[in-house]
């Protein structure tokens, strides 16, 4: 038996609090499973290096930033095994050049490449609990890079992956994973399991629980996952590829305010038309999430997209630098929109969830604006003044 | 031309500190030279991060403690390395895994075993400003090492040694070696050039300006070291193997508070008496210092020796633990005692500099307890409240 668990800043932010971590570590060790043990900075240390950084200029250089936050990391593990050793256990610490993790070369958001597992292998059959740093690698430069938002899950589950563990479990604040955001949805309930695919559909549309890359890894590689609370010894959420349990329709609903519209009208009725729009985004690195298409009866094309947020000024720049090359007559956004979805591995045999879901929105007088779907989610775009209201109702309708 | 540039923790101790420090190697290179720059951690960040080890155990893991130390100066070299880049010139951070820097497998007492330049040479070559991290290595087992006290000042002299560095400059917060310690005697006066066996005399007597250790690194490779201060831009004392000046009879003044006498008498009077007791100390890694041996009107010997105050009670608990193996009939020691020395090169040819001292000792009614020389040292036992005085009478009788 092998266990990675993962636990983030809040839950190593003190002594004490990596005291309590440090105990939960001895206690799966002593039930008989050895222990990886991976860890990101503590409290707000990354934040604070950060603002540090920023003091000497609002740009530092992006390689001898991820030099200063690694350090954060390697305080926690060392400062873990210490504890660990202090309780009367082995313990060892490795930081990312130690283990090695090799990543892609690009600083702030590096991607695992190769993870050699021989040294930690060497110390967990010496019967320690190996401490590992999350949230960071090396390039083929041997230069210390890190992994970006979420990063740290993105490690456990890696070397999860890697090391073949039976179960990765990703300790947090919350206690699982939920079908909506309780402070939103007082209804929300736990989930007991829930497919990766639903997993993704859920991380990717704002539900803050699992960083999409790392549900991402766990599903190629095939690691169960055990999202539960740091805080307390309530059962969790497994995420893996087919749950035990009975399909439910839906199980999740969630919603993103991170999000634009862009509406771009009188391009010319030709096929060409819309892939030049979508080239030139897609080489400017602007991803683009629910798009509709329509012919005006003046036979001119309108496209309707959104992008995330911050992205919104650089892609009107854009657009309007390019206004000849795209043939585009009218040009307008709205900021002020959300998207909403409801997700299920049930949608695929099932039909309409879909009239269900706009039904259930017409009944409190919401609009849905556009529409997208994928095999396992439904997501409309709304007023975003509406989101709350929309979510209780869609949680109320599918789930409660 | 290549210098390396070492500055210790107080010389980088904010970011404003780290604007200054970049701004002199910045002149340096501009001056023609490449610059490899050797830092400490930032202010007090070694003590604190020793503290916080210590709230957990008072003996933190030492292969731990390196962990955890080596990442203060990480963030000092990374902050550097950003403001150099932010004032225009190139520049990048090497920890010491990326040197790399092998060391012994001591924790917090490491040596450098060998040090790899090739890193170093190709980031100087693409005309980069490098910026490494002191006090640190990595050994055998690719776990992080520390080198003790004085540990950056043994980097910086390492490096320039194993990169044929033209001067080791080491920045601190006095502008040179002094006669004596000016706190003590207002008259000391800066040295401009001194040899590297004086300087070792004046090191492992208690004139805090450079470690021991770097000095023989310096000594063994020929490394021209100058010390210099970080705030002003005095011109500093140079450490060389031959000065190019008239040599002084006596070229500094220093005392060692941290010292305490032991006398053991009784023993029998057979060459294998002492012997057994040295040996007995050694094993016990007890380094004593100044020793006299003499011979009792009853035929018994006695002898007294000094060992570091903090070995003390060790010392004393070993003795009793072994009265009768050694022979020991009596045993006392007394705390309240320093060592006082003048050193200099002139004392090799020149006669008279021991009969000269007494004589001035004596005046004032300091009584010498002890005596020891070496070839460019004579070191006496006094009472430790003559202390000052003594210093200032021995300065005013051989150096100014």
């Amino acid at each position: 038996m092998l266990t990675v668990m993962k636990f983030g800043g809040s839950s190593v932010a003190d002594l004490e609090h990596i005291r309590n971590v440090a105990k939960r570590c001895i206690e799966k060790q002593q039930a008989g499973s050895q222990v990886v043990v991976v860890l990101s900075a503590m409290g707000k240390t990354t934040d604070n290096l950060i603002a540090t950084a920023k003091q000497i200029t609002e740009q530092p250089s992006r390689r001898e930033l991820d030099m200063l936050l690694s350090t954060g990391e390697q305080v926690s593990v060392s400062l873990m095994a210490m504890t660990l050793i202090q309780m009367g256990v082995s313990a060892v610490s490795l930081n990312a050049w130690q283990v090695p993790m090799q990543t892609t070369s690009t600083y702030q958001n590096a991607r695992f490449k190769r993870i050699d597992s021989e040294r930690i292998r060497k110390e967990l059959d010496a019967n320690k609990i190996v401490v590992v740093t999350g949230f960071q690698g090396i390039n083929k430069y041997e230069d210390i890079t890190t992994l970006g938002r979420g990063g740290s899950d993105t490690t456990a589950v890696a070397l999860a992956a890697e090391l073949h563990a039976d179960v990765c479990e990703i300790y947090t604040d919350v206690d699982g994973v939920y079908t909506a955001d309780p402070r939103i949805v007082p209804d929300a309930q736990k989930m007991e399991e829930i497919t990766y695919d639903e997993m993704l559909e859920m991380a990717s549309l704002g539900a803050k629980v699992l960083h999409s890359r790392c549900v991402e890894i766990a599903k190629k590689y095939g690691v169960e996952l055990l999202v539960c609370s740091s805080l307390n010894r309530n059962s969790g959420t497994i995420v893996r590829e087919n749950t035990k349990m009975e399909k439910m329709l839906i199980s999740g609903v969630a919603a993103d305010k991170n999000v634009a519209k862009i509406r771009v009208a009188g391009l010319g009725n030709d096929p060409d038309s819309t892939f030049r729009l979508l080239n030139l985004l897609d080489k400017n690195n602007l991803n683009i999430d629910v798009m509709i298409q329509s012919l005006g009866k003046d036979g001119t094309k309108s496209v309707s997209f959104t992008v995330a947020k911050p992205d919104l000024l650089r892609a009107l720049d854009l657009l309007n630098d390019n206004k000849d090359y795209l043939g585009i007559k009218k040009l307008d956004s709205d900021e002020k929109v959300a998207k909403v979805s409801v997700i299920g591995a049930g949608i695929r045999s099932h039909s309409g969830v879909a009239a269900k879901m706009f039904g259930a929105l017409a009944s409190i007088g919401v609009n849905t604006e556009m529409v997208t779907t994928s095999e396992i989610r439904i997501t409309v775009l709304i007023d975003e003044e509406y989101t709350d209201l929309a979510m209780r109702k869609l949680h109320e309708t599918f789930i409660n």
